[in-house]
């Protein structure tokens, strides 16, 4: 016998059984199909690369290595798993120099990081990713906000999506005298919805910043989060200049694309301290029974020329969907496959060989077939029917298959189609 | 700037670009939709395992494990990548012993061997697999089968399925006084269509068996191919006899299915050394393009049991395609995605606004649409449209937005239509 470590999954691992996967399937289908509607193609890279290439730089940062999985192969070179779809999208523009820009390409994929587990984040999990390369205008991120809206539609979700502008929030640290070295204060602003009011006090009190500092970033706190409101800073500070008119345009886009319902200006959003340059987005369910924001992005028009160490500039724009939060909050609201992935089951009683050949018929006609291969009794086979809410079931006799028919009975009204098969006649080659 | 290296390809690892990919995800889809439509449910398991799980006994063998690729998370776990989906197939049923039986499952997924590369061959690839746990007769592997030819028919590719059966490979040895210790010989017969007659003798030479078995396994190799040939052995030895019968029995199924021209039976087929108890086959292309099968199964009664170290009897009967071998084929008969991505390009004069709303518009009538949102000037736009066969073109500019009107130029034909579209009017909602 085997321990029963044997066949645990490794902690922050799991398996989707078919219920479970069926929904992630509707999920990444969805997703997938809507990317391909806006013109996106499709991209596949490796999991395994060099480790030098995910420690770059310009990568994911200190804490993201960190959660890196590295391993070495025979032939003794340094690897790691891919933490992200950014890293190995930008190692593709470096190798492919011939690639016609705009290149807006998507990829869904398996990510890895080896870092804390919570509800929906996994420390192998699935990242659904767009990015735009090549275009300046904020056109760009319209379009991928516009994408995500008409996607969670699709899958009858109704979400919120946050943007601000880095620029902003630079220039206004700038204009509140907050020193570059300090500007961890953006992780702290950015926790603003996560931590109740004391608790950030407390925690930009902890940079040590001047009290002028502090007081004009209270004073920012409290501000009504309306872009008006920070025109004041405009004419002292270049960046936030910058980061209104660009929102502004932005604005513009969402109106003429309607979707401002769905959209929500945020001075305090963040995103951490990554590679973001200018707009920046983070999409969270309406309904709030996850808090996790279901996705994110933003422009990062440095990192691709830094990663590859260019002085071209490749302007980009990117979004990325979790798929596993998005399946939680997809369990959560009970959103669970109800609906058999069968549409007919036959129980063969003794013609296995004519029970598949009918089946093969059905099939050409894009109906999903059960035929029932093992030597289960009817009784259990119809229990097995009921239990799966098969909507149609086939009990096929010899008197059937001499008498060239079928009984096909619906399970929901308890009614019985007879219809006619020729079982004689071969099945046709295509 | 960065090393090259750093933006290499890790050996064995490649990235598909647009073009690649595209095909890629038609023969997935398609391979996926033909598993859904037979049944089977959708399963997802991690990359990540124990390392103990998948180096136990019933696991892959030692020439798998040399390949497996290994590594320690932060908590000093032991981990390992899988090197194929079936022994987390079993660990899924090891945990889940409330799945109901028969169960029928496909998984595509990633796979990670650190071996020898060749022509479609890997070190990080997909693998497409269905099995069946909980049938014992021969309609299931005839339904794989069938399958099989369903899947690839729709893909327009003639396959050819070699089948034997392992236990009339295992008895005809023993008829031949070949001791247990020497079942390398199974190995060496499987080469038999690979390597030329005198070489293949030689290999068997070096087993060092005795003249009177190594005399009979040359008259078996100019054995003529047909089931009846082997009857002579049927009552000396009960392996032979169970091994003819259930060829007998797969081939009544396979004749009733009318696949015999995709099927054929080959007494030398082995795969290997490894879990196969009974049917074994083996998928080729017809047209032999490429030499290696690009897809194989069989069945395997005892290494779901055994890997979950019980009694409990798991009959069980499985086939992997291998996308990557597969595309490879479809790439060498220059099976190369022509079409565009794409089937409306927009090229805006400054009104890009209205160009995102029309998109929106033709988006929701299921139409792949790109608007160009670079400052590219009209005349590189229109050679983009060419280069990449772009089907409709439509440049938008003031006068038309003003006239509610936009026209729609076919690529092909060079004709233009005058459509009409309510610019002012908002977008719907839904």
């Amino acid at each position: 016998m085997m321990k029963k470590m044997d066949y645990q999954n490794v902690r922050g691992t799991q398996d989707y059984l078919p219920k479970q996967e069926a929904i992630r399937r509707t999920i990444r289908r969805t997703l997938e199909d809507t990317f391909i509607l806006y013109g996106c193609k499709i991209l596949e890279t490796p999991i395994l690369n060099y480790k030098n290439l995910m420690a770059s730089k310009y990568a994911g940062g200190a804490e993201i290595l960190q959660e890196m999985y590295t391993l070495t192969d025979r032939g003794e070179r340094d690897l790691a798993l891919r933490y992200d779809l950014t890293i190995p999208f930008a190692k593709v523009i470096a190798m492919n120099p011939e690639l016609s820009m705009p290149f807006k390409r998507y990829e869904i994929g398996k990510v890895f990081r080896d870092g804390p587990i919570k509800t929906g984040r996994l420390r192998e999990f699935t990242q659904c990713d767009v990015d735009i390369v090549g275009v300046n205008s904020q056109a760009a991120e319209a379009e991928l906000m516009m994408m995500a809206v008409d996607a969670f539609r699709k899958l009858d979700v109704d979400i919120l999506i946050q943007y601000n502008n880095r620029k902003l929030l630079y220039g206004l640290l700038q204009c509140f005298a907050v020193p570059e070295a300090k500007n961890r204060v953006i992780l702290v602003l950015d926790k603003m919805e996560k931590i109740d009011r004391m608790t950030l006090v407390k925690e930009l009190e902890e940079l040590a910043l001047t009290s002028d500092s502090l007081a004009a970033i209270e004073q920012f706190l409290d501000t009504e989060p309306a872009l008006d409101y920070f025109e004041q800073y405009a004419t002292l500070n270049n960046f936030v200049q910058e980061g209104i008119a660009e929102l502004r345009e932005l604005d513009s886009y969402l109106q003429a694309l309607n979707i401002m319902d769905n959209c929500i200006f945020n001075p305090f959003l963040a995103r951490g301290l990554e590679i973001y340059t200018g707009t920046i987005y983070e999409i969270f369910l309406k309904e709030g029974s996850i808090k996790s924001s279901i996705g994110s992005g933003g422009r990062y028009d440095n990192a691709i020329g830094g990663l590859i160490g260019s002085d071209q500039s490749f302007p980009t724009v990117g979004i990325s969907f979790g798929l596993d939060v998005i399946f939680t909050a997809f369990e959560l609201n009970g959103k669970v496959a109800a609906e058999s992935e069968i549409d007919v089951y036959i129980i063969p009683m003794g013609v296995e060989k004519e029970a598949l050949q009918l089946a093969t018929t059905l099939r050409q006609q894009r109906k999903r077939v059960v035929v029932e291969l093992s030597d289960k009794k009817l009784r259990k086979a119809m229990d097995k029917a009921n239990r799966e809410n098969i909507p149609n079931v086939i009990v096929l006799g010899e008197q059937e298959v001499k008498n060239n028919t079928y009984q096909l009975k619906n399970m929901m009204t308890g009614m019985t189609e007879e219809k006619s098969y020729n079982f004689s006649k071969p099945l046709l080659k295509r």
